[in-house]
């Protein structure tokens, strides 16, 4: 082990400069979403190509027909070594509401939050606080002798909206990317002290309508009462989804869940998990959702469904006596086990059909899907991993499920024929996706501390 | 009537310097809205101030802290006759977009439009023509021998904006503007051949909801399932609001409802309404709302609930996978009979708060609230006034109902306990608040002898 002990002593010496590399790439706004940021995300591409090559990758920016990927290859010092592909995502999500941020979302700073010393800005945890943790690691293994495994590196610049051009991109890049096991960083760690491998994975449908009635806005003076109004609709189809149980109501919407194996669900309960601490933390008490699961079931291995976000009419202030002609809304379905995602996105559009008068027309948008994956128990990779990061943190890390879904894992299970294992040291309290997201400094630099220990215990 | 006749025939000898008069108050841009047209509504509030000083009222320009108000009275020849108080307004809308003018607004010309001759400018119909019926009424009067009525005349300038400087004005000068009865000029005919008395306004109330779950947005894959997402409350308020017969589930909401008299019933029934042609110039066929009501019931006598505006999450393009911490609506009730606008919000405010978990908070609020107006069936000033049209039109005058409210009426029954008589000349087709904004030369012509009946019935 003395060849580890000097990687992690370089990883100790150079985390100064890996903050900075770190904030470079941090002040880069790259919104996949948002066309106004595109070449923002071509920026943030050419910054990781660069960094991988000058550690001695053979790297490159690809174009695809959204926002590039960034593809890198470096061989280990022995042959024979296991060949892993790590992948990381260096878009973010929008800002809004930018008002609900303390600083600019894309001036990285160090700051105590609750006590602990954080990276505050968008993106410092999802993702690229975390896939910078794996470059990190690499780092120290070149500059103290080479690589203990056969790397390569993705870097996908749209996982926030869905993935689009990842498909095609697989497909054509098969030999290139194909490898023995994928790594993948966009996870979290059970608690601050305890580290996490998530081994479940929620797939996703995301599907938005656009309901429309007449055929212009109306006065509601003059029709209301007479003319349908496409928000009632709307928010009839939204409430028909739950039953008063809080059970999903599309047909056909369970088949492929299956319950828990007994040790995963015996493992579960033991865990210090308080349902109103999880609630409590977000100024909540009353768990929603299927009224006969436990917190930790519901957002790991139980199907759900959100609306994330509605809009119609007037939105402004004051009033406005308007009765519009559309309205819209984003829904989408957390999947688990066996549920179809083409299945579960035609039973609610058949659900959205058969609530509409026959005047009124619905569109149709897809953001994506993907089915739930899982890792088997009895994986060496997991166990190898499972005692790195023990060495690491002193703890037995959490084999987990995860409420997300990362379609990434999916297209290397299917079109790759890849298992993922799946390591980050986000926490709950990262504020992923909204204001003020921040980083633990401890995830950033025990992280990439954890992903060397990872890649060698891999390649033993 | 032989006096009655010599106003008729004056009025017709009129017609050209009519048109003249109306075409010089139309060629002033008083836009109301936009301060850059301020000295412009200044310069029509003089003109009309003028106009009247020059038929023998008494009148004055009064400052306000918005656009000033046009004050006039005339006594009648003899005494012990009614005094009314006669309102219109003389701002007008903006005209963009004015690339869909086909001339210039503010350039008024007669023109056949759809083959009939109208006049074309901004305010023809709305309102500048119609005031300016009950005006030259006013001079076939005055130069015939005096008026039969005591008459007092207020034109504001600020309808078009909300009002805001009436209230006050009206408490401020009550003594001088309470009358017997109010004449409101700003309504319709039921069709090209046939005259209308709007005796019925259709009440307001405006409720907005602003709903809390979570104090933050969250992750829909962290917290999906287990935490509330105030989208599906507002949801499942909106979609409780109505019953599957399309009723009004709020408790007490028919409170105070009336069905219709027999006569007034039936003459709907007679009417030549075609519910599919009204829906369908929106592109509608199926009748939304209660479904034992016929369309002209449901938008002139029934009460209705209308969601005019919501939003709550992304609304943006693309997908985001949050769990927004709040939703919200805008919801406004239509009133008739005497529903009680503070028990409806009241009970709104219930309705909601009952379908609320108990770690959930709803912020309300109110936009304002008026209740519905009608004008009693059995009035004599009614009847009167129905006699004075039919001979005008040789046509039976409908009892209208209006969907829409008249803040101005409500002021004048609430604060003047004046009931008011409604009577105007626009079509439907007038383009009112639209580009090419059109008033027919026979409403102009045909309105002021209309006028000129219905003061000397009233003064019978």
């Amino acid at each position: 082990m003395a060849a580890m002990d000097a990687v992690l002593a370089k990883i100790d010496e150079n985390r100064d400069a890996a903050l900075g590399r770190l904030f470079e790439l941090l002040r880069i706004p790259s919104i996949s979403t948002d066309p106004a940021y595109a070449d923002a995300c071509e920026s943030a591409a050419r910054f990781l190509a660069d960094e991988l090559s000058g550690l001695g990758f053979k790297s490159s920016v690809r174009a695809t027909k959204g926002r590039p990927m960034v593809l890198a290859h470096a061989k280990a010092t022995r042959r024979d070594v296991p060949h892993v592909l790590f992948y990381g995502h260096y878009d973010v999500q929008p800002v809004d509401p930018r008002s609900l941020w303390n600083t600019d979302p894309f001036a990285p700073h160090v700051t105590e939050v609750d006590g602990v010393k954080a990276i505050v800005a968008r993106g410092a945890s999802d993702d690229k606080g975390q896939l910078m943790t794996f470059v990190e690691a690499c780092r120290a293994f070149m500059e103290t002798g080479g690589l203990p495994c056969d790397v390569s590196i993705l870097f996908e610049g749209e996982e926030e909206t869905g993935s689009p051009s990842l498909p095609a991109f697989l497909a054509e890049n098969k030999a290139e990317l194909k490898a023995d096991l994928a790594l993948v960083c966009d996870t979290g760690m059970w608690d601050r002290e305890t580290p996490s491998i998530t081994t479940m994975l929620r797939g996703l449908v995301l599907e938005e309508i656009v309901v429309t009635a007449a055929n212009r806005d109306l006065h509601s003076g003059m029709y209301g009462g007479a003319a349908t109004n496409p928000i009632h609709l709307v928010a009839r189809i939204i409430a028909d989804l739950h039953d008063a149980e809080g059970r999903i109501t599309l047909p056909g919407f369970y088949d492929g869940v299956e319950e828990l194996p007994r040790d995963v669900a015996d493992q579960w309960k033991a865990l210090p998990f308080d349902d109103s601490d999880f609630l409590g933390q977000v100024g909540l008490s009353v768990p929603a959702g299927e009224q006969d699961r436990s917190v930790l079931e519901k957002i790991w291995a139980r199907p759900t469904c959100d609306v994330n976000g509605i809009w119609g009419g007037y939105t402004g202030s004051g009033s406005k006596t308007v009765l519009p002609s559309k309205a819209s809304a984003k829904v989408s379905f957390r999947l688990v086990g066996k549920q179809n995602p083409a299945k579960i996105a035609e039973a609610f559009r058949g659900f959205v059909r058969e609530r509409l008068p026959s005047d009124c027309q619905v569109e149709f948008i897809s953001h994506g899907g993907s089915p739930a994956l899982a890792l088997p128990f009895s994986s060496e990779a997991l166990n190898r991993a499972k005692r790195a990061l023990q060495a690491e943190w002193d703890k037995e890390p959490v084999m987990a499920g995860s409420g997300g879904s990362i379609p990434i894992v999916g297209s290397f299970k299917q079109d790759l024929k890849m298992d993922t294992l799946m390591i980050g040291f986000a926490l709950d309290d990262d504020r992923i996706h909204s204001p003020n997201e921040k980083y633990d400094l401890a995830s950033f630099q025990k992280g990439a501390r954890s992903w060397a220990r990872v890649l060698n215990a891999l390649a033993l």
